[in-house]
């Protein structure tokens, strides 16, 4: 089935947001990271600092207390409202043009469309520990730290928004461990099963 | 890293086992699925035929009632001394030459070996009614109810022997859409990640 757009979940750590930059280098195609902030931003009347801390993360505090807590008298939080400035961003992008977009729930944003590929990349924690230490010039108790919070936070608002499992292989066309078989192999893995599309 | 052995997890009517056959076959190494079985009954003492019926997949009544079930003074069932007999002759069956294993938790058992290759083959419900509907000459209904039974023992007897969930993507190496991406792509995906081992 042809596909032409990509979407990256990844761990943190795990190297994915690098993997799907590389591949829409290759492909020639646009990437959406945090450069789809100002877009949100614009949708949503909110700052892109707001945006930024919020939009693919929720609080440390768990699946429940979020679920539960700072919402008006609709139901709705401020968080929901940027998730559906979000989730408009997205649908416009991926209507408009071949595109590789990392995180964000863009999987689940998109799976009435059938020229999607979903790609989930995880890693190993010596791997990821590495990376983000480099990364970020953090300690290993810091890098780990970093990882479980940042991962938590992902988790909590994926499944609160998508009613899905993040991390289950059935979310995702493909599940790569980026540790295990390195980012080229993963970069052209991901490219082989787009060859016939973009 | 090297590589040795394949060890596939699959969705019932997924073509897992399939893949992993064809794989073994292209490179020419031993292929472990109900063969397997003959070397278990000899290991636990117990008949072919409960073997087949109960070392993969636990009864239908779910997790709960399996965990708390049908267990001796010492806490063990007769499924616990089967899966133990079924652990020594996988953990063999490693030592002894490349393969691929289909199924049996293979990927947990060995997880203490770095030479072996974790995947998981899944698929959309409408691919694996049409496998399932040709393979047993069974109606729609009848795939669907076979399909869900299935899976339902294999996750039981998975979150229950490994203490893991059964279709978390961190389990494996990787995780395949054969629906999506088709059986010869995955097969040839499988056999791009051990290019450097057997």
């Amino acid at each position: 089935m042809a596909k032409r757009i990509i979407t990256i979940s990844r761990e943190f750590g795990s190297g994915g947001r690098f993997i799907g930059e590389e591949v829409a280098k290759q492909f020639g195609i646009a990437y959406y990271s945090e450069n789809i902030i100002d877009q949100i931003a614009q949708q949503s009347g909110l700052s892109p600092e707001y945006i930024e801390e919020n939009a693919e993360l929720s609080p440390k505090r768990g699946f429940f207390a979020y679920a539960f807590s700072g919402r008006d008298i609709t139901g709705k939080s401020v968080d929901d409202m940027l998730y559906e400035a979000q989730r408009k961003v997205i649908l416009e992008i991926a209507e408009k043009e071949p595109c590789v977009l990392i995180g964000r729930n863009a999987d689940f944003i998109l799976k009435d469309r059938e020229d999607v590929l979903n790609v989930f990349i995880y890693g190993d924690m010596p791997e990821k520990i590495k990376r983000i230490c480099k990364l970020y010039d953090v300690t290993e108790d810091g890098a780990v730290k970093l990882i479980k919070d940042t991962d938590k936070r992902r988790r909590t608002n994926y499944n609160f928004y998508t009613e899905q499992k993040w991390g289950m292989a059935k979310n995702y066309t493909l599940s790569l461990n980026s540790s295990q078989l390195g980012y080229a192999r993963c970069k052209k893995m991901i490219m082989d099963c787009v060859d016939i599309c973009i």
